[in-house]
């Protein structure tokens, strides 16, 4: 190795109990405040494009066990997946407008959804295992909303279309914005 | 009884079935659209000067089981009581700024609370238990936030004052606002 390189890779592992300090911060609650300005929080697209999202009260990042709270906001365009989950699930659009696509369980497929238009100011929630998309449907203007759901943190099963048998839908745990801070809970040894 | 007032009476009886109508309507999500414009809720003080209350999504009105969303508008000075609950709170407020008075119930009666000032877009949650009120401690606007419970409808524990036994803390259920929809559970017949 030479001399520069050698320097270089001195101070990297010097540095990695810095980085490592980093990260466990973001996923713990300790040194936090009480109250946080929702604009300094962590945000981030999670590798989808157009979404921002925000956990702005959850179970990973802040220790809750029957709430989360997340700002979400999507660029023209840009959607959720097909998807379901068991939890209860309570949508507030604070800005924009879209389409809410919803199927029942009650069939082997989702089959053809209901389309409902929502705007600034509404309100909605999910029935329980109710197939779902939110898509900003609006060519114009982001869809931001807050997403309220219990018994996080959240189970995802998505489907590739809405053909697809719910048998077939694939399970996302964690997902997106929890994968960083998920710990597999420790087992008590025998 | 005369004419008129015996015409008006019989008009009232026949408007009552009317009335009844528009009282179960209201404490049912029967016929309630599924995306729902929120400024065409309910929307009252229930009795208490400065506040505005909207359940948004909750547990009576719209069959929620496991979150309930309000949105809580209080003018200079209004303030909600000293009060507990076994549940998760969040809030996110929208507008305005006040004061958090937040004590823990580690000991036999809440003491001295910590002061916390809240503002807009800036979001907490209240840790199980803890005693606590929001005040809007600004003179000059309104402090508007939305508020998210676990475990619908609240079950919240009253104080007098800060210096108050957690013992003596009376219960108040249902709470303000679930007190016109609420019926006590049937029991099922031996």
């Amino acid at each position: 190795m030479t001399g520069p390189c050698f320097i270089f890779f001195f101070l990297l592992l010097n540095l990695l109990p810095f980085f490592q300090t980093l990260e466990a911060s973001h996923c713990s609650i300790k040194g936090l405040p009480l109250v946080r300005n929702i604009a300094d929080l962590p945000q981030d697209n999670y590798g989808r494009g157009g979404l921002s999202h925000i956990t702005v009260a959850g179970s990973l990042l802040h220790g809750l066990k029957e709430v989360e709270v997340w700002l979400q906001t999507f660029a023209p365009g840009s959607r959720t997946p097909i998807h379901r989950h068991s939890c209860e699930e309570v949508f507030v659009v604070l800005k924009g407008s879209g389409t809410l696509y919803l199927a029942s369980s009650s069939n082997k497929y989702p089959g053809k959804p209901e389309e409902h238009f929502i705007f600034s100011n509404s309100t909605f929630h999910i029935p329980v295992n109710d197939v779902h998309q939110v898509w900003n449907t609006n060519e114009h203007e982001n869809l931001q909303m807050l997403v309220i759901i219990s018994r996080p943190p959240i189970k995802v099963f998505i489907y590739e279309d809405w053909l697809m048998p719910h048998t077939a839908a694939k399970l996302k745990f964690p997902y997106y914005w929890d994968e960083q801070c998920f710990q597999v809970p420790q087992k008590d040894e025998l």
